[in-house]
């Protein structure tokens, strides 16, 4: 017979009942506390730790716990088997602040000038006439709607599903039998195919009057959706949140590891970035005063493991070898299917993607940043965890993704976050010294260092000789902020009583090491990609810095830590959101769908993993910047310069 | 402030609460106790009288009670306004017994000899074989199994669910890459339109294995279930059951009116007939041992209104002038959109309608019954509430309907009732002594009569003149048999204690009304189109009877009281349930139901009650058996030689 234990959380009245070889954190999950596990539960991160008070545990795995910490009781609450009852402290995570974009902070954006609903929009209105029916007329509703719907509107074939076909009588009496239909042609893909009959409204809708659209760009880190009038074309609102799947998994395999744990963990994910999106939506409807339901159509975009969670559809041979997803190609789905809550019978249009690591985000990004229009050679980058990557011009495109972890996003790195309230963003350090200084988001003490921090960080480190090109720390320089910490090697970027954790904020030899390996496959990805095509890298005419991280980026630094290439700067542009600019333009024209659609066809993937020439490049690449330093030269020379500055007498 | 008052029901140990000015009929339903209302609450047919002990109420209306009921505290639930604290005694109603169809009494159905279910039949099983994937080739699931489609089927474009493609991945890998799938061509209606896969397995399945459809008649009355082996095309299982709706309303007119009160009424219609569905469906099932989700398509024939309550789609146009359907060409739709609990995926295929009172059950009729293809002149009859009457030959058809009400299925007729245990099923009158005889369901003391008995009744009553040809009753024959009732004049069928009831079973002057009006309609209904087509009756060279209550007619009996033209008794065919048939033949062959299509499209629909010669024709036909002898010679001829017996010197 299966024993339970009790487990009480501090501050939480009533405790809950567990049956024996329960985890902690599934006694928390029980109790309604909120606690994020950003590696998916596998023991890594070491983000949920948790206070044992009193109770019999057994931990599986203490990674990331110093032996104070497990001394003291601290656990791991993915990794930490009941074996009694308990008394359970759970201690306040980071709190994410909101750097998302709102209206006051969104880009601009413009329709084409050349907008024309009436040619290239897919969702159409109608106000049609009909002669009611008499005793000399019986025709039922649905066939005297499709005969307006021919004569009026031209249209010979109009589909309707259920919901729709339940209202018409009613919306015809309604109207006196006038009423304003919406459709979608879906033209696009299926030119023979039958229009869609997705509204039906009684009486005159004004011919100007707005009609709604959403683009939305599902990231493994934010949730972006422009609402936008298909009317004009314009984006009326723009709303960003950060995906609530966050918690359950920093990166995209942790996620992929949790949901494919159980059918149930499967449809929290799905759940998870539902809400998110009605988050977003809610808020971008409420700011121009409409429902969600008026939302008659959404293009969505994501990458390939997004795509896969929204749909509710098994992601797991998506990290097991050889890394297939179960589909690229999303056929339209109806809203309700999906479970978006905006009108039920929108369509909702998932874009393509090509690989299981280069998905719908990177085809509309390809699209929204014009390169497959380009006449010369682009290099298209997403600074992430996938690294995805694309080369190519109007005539061709070949693309790859290294896993690149997600250490440039914070996770995997000692004191890593997320770019939010406190972390530290950029670092510089004075080259006599080593004493650093440090600009912190929102001007607060720092509780971590976010991805352009580490970047700026791990380059000034290196400039200054902190560390040297291997990422090994100079031991032999004059400071305490070099020391043997509990991890090994470790620089202190700030002391415990300048921080808010009320602890130093350091950077060890493992977190150097994690940043090397993420800048080194990312390098290798776009060389060994770029020499199998045969077109070498200064050859390049642009290079284009796609994702919201990328904005942030300082090319100098990245470029002296070899995570992008050494070219002179004009040739960097960084686009921000591509990922649903591109699904804005597909919402709009239906000639934009047809082209991301061939550019997901027609860009050839390169599996870097089955590349032998790759495991070389990034070996080549595990050094700052590179163990080539021809490849380097405008950091060979800084680096000379520096050393002659440091050599000068009176130093 | 509403004031709440409290009922009690005797024998159920839990008084309920309701707000005042509850009707009685609520506080029954919030008590859970099932009270059937054959008129849909409208307080017409009195079977909802239940006995109030003590309280206070007012009653709108006593229809059908006599003063001694009133009396002696009965009242009609649904008519009744509670205004005090109640107790109140539910008496028992007529039970249901079952004389509906099961293997053992079912009809001996054939496929038709050449069904080839490889050219005809729009359902496919293929068994396809994938090259798993590799590094070298990382196509997705999905684009794996259309390429195996279009290789190993031959099918180029192939349509896939949201419900489908989540299971694709794991059924590819179970199946160790082969996998056995099952399309839906959908060709009839679409030559052009891509297939759509429904369901997919893992491994092979045996070509001969059956694969599994459903045919289904929805009736006012009865839900009748075929389920098919769509391999050999033979009906493996046949189950009816009543039509759970019943409940709401023994007529389509009353069952619109419940559903239209509110959208909990149309819902509450939908579950019933999704229920009863359920149930006949579950029972086929068992017979063979599968489970319903192993049904991959389904085809439903039934009346119009019965269409628009399965799909809860609003159906009170259908019986307010000038009486339009909201739909006669139902889309397919899926079973998951029905709510129909078959494979989620199947293909629910609703076959189409004419009009308001000319439903899919007589398209599916006539194409079953064979006349669309017949050279000689045929008449097709449903000799139901509706009496559905179409008329022509395989070059042309013309239908109509009439509102004959539901006299011969019971309602309407003080002691009618259907036809199962207990019902008077047959009479016989002695001419010279008034006496009956009469033949009982089930061989048990009399309960009332059904519809065969009501028209067998109605002919001896007027053969032996009891009754004259105006349906007066004959008040200078000796018998105590005639005699004046609390509602006028009647005749005594059965002496209450020959009853199981404990009353006298007798027919009243009413009741006889009631059936003259019935039967004047349907008579006046086809004799009105036959003319409005200039084709004179006596060219009809055969009358088929379609639907189950047709089975049972005595044509003689029929014939006599002028319900059914009189004619050689060769050319009457009874055919059954031609409704379920029809589907049956739809669910085979794709050609059948572009035939169904094609017969619902050219059909010609002759509304009567905007027809002049109407009201003319069904006045001379509210006599017995018709105004003009000369359409009745038989009888007339008959009548002359039982007047002469009569007459005989010693009678």
């Amino acid at each position: 017979m299966a024993h339970t234990f009790t487990v009480t959380f501090d501050g939480f009245p009533e405790p809950v009942r567990v049956p024996s070889g329960s985890l902690l954190s599934d006694a928390v999950r029980l109790a309604g506390i909120e606690l994020q596990q950003p590696c998916g539960g596998q023991g890594r991160c070491g983000r949920c730790a948790v206070l044992v008070q009193s109770g019999a545990v057994r931990r599986r795995s203490s990674l990331r716990l110093s032996a104070e910490d497990v001394a003291a009781g601290y656990a791991l609450a993915c990794q930490t088997v009941i074996e009694g009852d308990l008394q359970v402290h759970v201690p306040p995570q980071e709190k994410i602040e909101r750097r998302l974009t709102t209206d006051r902070t969104a880009v601009e954006v413009s329709p084409p000038a050349d907008y024309d609903p009436a040619t290239v929009q897919p969702l159409r209105r109608y106000t049609l006439t009909l002669s009611p029916p008499s005793m000399d007329d019986q025709t039922d509703d649905w066939a005297r709607l499709q005969t307006a719907l021919r004569q009026q509107a031209g249209l010979s074939e109009v589909k309707v599903s259920l919901p729709v076909l339940r209202r018409i009588g009613q919306a015809l009496r309604d109207g006196d039998w006038t009423v304003t239909v919406t459709l979608d042609m879906k033209t696009w893909d299926c030119p023979g195919c039958p229009a869609a009959l997705i509204d039906i409204q009684p009486g005159v809708i004004p011919a100007g009057d707005p009609l709604w659209g959403v683009a939305i760009d599902i990231g493994t880190t934010t949730v972006t959706l422009w609402l936008v009038d298909l009317i004009t074309g314009k984006v009326q609102a723009q709303a960003s949140e950060y995906n609530q799947q966050i918690n359950r998994g920093e990166d995209v395999i942790s996620r992929i590891i949790y949901a494919s744990k159980s059918p149930e963990n499967g449809e929290e994910m799905q759940r998870l970035v539902l809400d998110t999106i009605h988050d977003v939506l809610k808020r971008a409807c409420g700011r121009v005063g409409i429902q969600p339901e008026q939302v008659m159509k959404a293009v969505i975009a994501g990458n390939s493991t997004m795509m896969h969670l929204l749909l509710g559809i098994p992601a797991a041979s998506i990290r097991l070898s050889p890394f297939v997803t179960a589909v690229n190609h999303v056929p339209t789905l109806s809203a309700s299917e999906v479970g978006l809550g905006i009108h039920p019978n929108a369509t909702v249009d998932c874009l393509p993607g090509v690989a299981s690591y280069v998905g719908a985000d990177i085809t509309a990004g390809v699209y929204a940043s014009g390169m497959e229009t380009a006449q010369g050679i682009t290099l298209f980058l997403d600074v992430g965890t996938n690294g995805e990557t694309v080369l190519g011009t109007r005539d061709w495109l070949v693309t790859c993704a290294c896993s690149a972890g997600p250490a440039f996003e914070g996770a995997g790195v000692r004191y890593g976050m997320r770019a939010t309230r406190g972390a530290i963003e950029e670092v510089w350090i004075n080259a006599e010294t080593a004493e650093p200084t440090y600009r912190v988001i929102g001007g607060v003490k720092p509780s971590g260092i976010c991805g352009s921090g580490l970047i700026s960080l791990l380059a000034e480190m290196f400039m200054t000789g902190v560390i040297d090109k291997a990422g090994h720390y100079n031991t032999h320089l004059n400071t305490p902020r070099i020391r043997e910490g509990e991890h090994g090697l470790e620089y202190v970027v700030a002391w415990a009583d300048e921080t808010y954790c009320g602890r130093d904020i350091a950077i060890t030899h493992v977190d150097v090491d994690n940043l090397l390996r993420a800048k080194a496959a990312i390098y290798a990805g776009f060389t060994v990609m770029s020499e199998s095509v045969g077109v070498p890298l200064d050859a390049v005419e642009q290079v284009l810095i796609g994702g919201s991280f990328g904005k942030y980026i300082n090319v100098e630094k990245a470029v002296q830590i070899g995570l992008l290439p050494d070219m002179p700067w004009e040739r960097f542009q960084f686009l921000g959101n591509t990922s649903v600019k591109g699904a804005y333009f597909a919402l709009l024209d239906q000639r934009a769908r047809q082209r991301i659609h061939e550019i997901a066809a027609r860009m050839t993937y390169i599996e870097l993993s089955a590349d032998n020439s790759f495991y070389d490049a990034f070996m080549s690449a595990m050094f700052l910047p590179h163990t080539d330093y021809r490849r380097f030269p405008t950091i060979a020379a800084a680096l000379e310069e520096t050393t002659k500055n440091l050599s000068r007498p009176g130093s």
